[in-house]
């Protein structure tokens, strides 16, 4: 099983359009992150986590042609605004493209692309969705994937774990800002946690860098990596700060589980 | 007054994702197009021409850290889908950012982006439009803006012409297959005319290269950029063919005006 980090930034990208700020001109290339976004490969397929707006990129990047499920983790603009992309995969596939998602998620996504959850034959060259909406764990061949719901200030947004025979098991985690408690125990016992951790300063929907390292803490989790990176953290600086176990994430680093 | 190419590609950008077709895996930097968009800049201000699902990147590669107004020629998704990009240039200003459209395509856009059109108050970091509905001719500043309706398919698309005082006059039209003769004769005069090619084979919604060359030999435009390309088209291959008074565009491109 292997997981890559397509995009690890918060909701505008770093750089963000005309700033100058030391982040946004780093010539550090873990510093140049687009919209958080993962994909995970195995004998189960190939899952894409989030459709965001710069999953054409991404995908040109790492060279992704194939997508066989995409796990949404709720419906801001920074994880579905690449919905429209999602006809590359679906031109190679002979059934439509499961979409994973809360119902609430799975409802957003046909109010904003109607066309594309209509019951009507839709023209061959579309987005041909299946929405799958989710209300507790669910399989994908012998990956069992968990949703966890978390509270992303006001909006309620899922993680997802995934286990899977002989692999390490995993946790993403990406628009978070409190873990109730019923979630926290479903991330216990995880070999890796993906988690959000936006800046320093205090943020009313993502957690701190020091939120995310308490979280951390508190679960026992070995190995974790910060993603939802904003252009107030630079990739060097906070990396020189934060224990061994822990890093900070950049688009394309790849986690073989 | 300068116009700048953002993007010069069909919907689904060029390359295509998971396409190695000789066009998609060019090394001619000519060839790796982002969806189509324009940026006008003039004593009149900087003016965005559609706000694709490139803007980040296409904002980014040019510098841009100012938009004064948007012109959509219409709502398909390859045109509207950097709605949430335009947060950058709002933050950066005091007033709303004027959205011109069509009556159709702004509603589109609030039917998309509702939270963006509310009478609420909207949070300080999104994007504040304000909708200017255009029904004729327009001008900002001494710029006099005049939509062309043109016919994409089923679908009708604006293309714009663009007058400025001590200026060549410009028009681009990004997504057209027919022009009716009340818009050709809009056309008719102006220096430069910007105009969708395809491909070589006839598509349903987009003029092909001989049909959009014969809409130049018809109009009589002194000098004529074809754009919105698909992978089919090379740009080294396609140059080769054309008269000198027509170019393939490619992003990044300028025309000083």
């Amino acid at each position: 099983m292997r997981f890559r980090f397509l995009g690890t930034s918060t909701s505008v990208g770093v750089p963000v359009i005309g700033c100058d700020c030391p982040t946004c001109v780093s010539s550090d290339p873990r510093d140049d992150r687009s919209r958080s976004s993962g994909y995970l490969e195995g004998p189960f397929g190939k899952i894409l986590i989030d459709a965001g707006p710069d999953l054409r990129q991404q995908a040109l990047r790492e060279k992704l042609s194939k997508v066989d499920a995409v796990l949404y983790t709720h419906s801001h603009l920074d994880h579905v605004m690449g919905f429209d992309e999602l006809r590359a995969f679906c031109w190679r596939r002979k059934s439509p493209l499961p979409l994973h998602g809360s119902p609430e998620t799975l409802k957003a996504l046909a109010t904003m692309f109607p066309w594309a959850f209509t019951k009507e034959k839709i023209s061959p060259g579309y987005v041909h969705p299946s929405a799958q909406p989710f209300d507790g764990p669910f399989k994908i061949k012998n990956l069992l994937i968990t949703p966890i719901e978390v509270c992303h200030g006001n909006v309620r947004t899922h993680g997802f774990r995934f286990d899977h025979p002989g692999a390490k098991s995993l946790v993403y985690i990406s628009d978070v800002k409190t873990i109730p408690s019923d979630s926290l125990d479903l991330i216990k016992g995880s070999d890796i946690l993906i988690i959000d951790a936006l800046r320093e300063k205090s943020h009313s929907t993502h957690m701190s860098v020091a939120e995310a390292l308490e979280s951390v803490e508190t679960l026992k989790v070995p190995r974790a990596y910060l993603t939802h990176i904003s252009h107030e953290l630079d990739c060097a600086t906070l990396s020189a700060t934060l224990p061994n176990s822990i890093s900070i994430a950049y688009d394309g680093l790849s986690l073989d589980l």
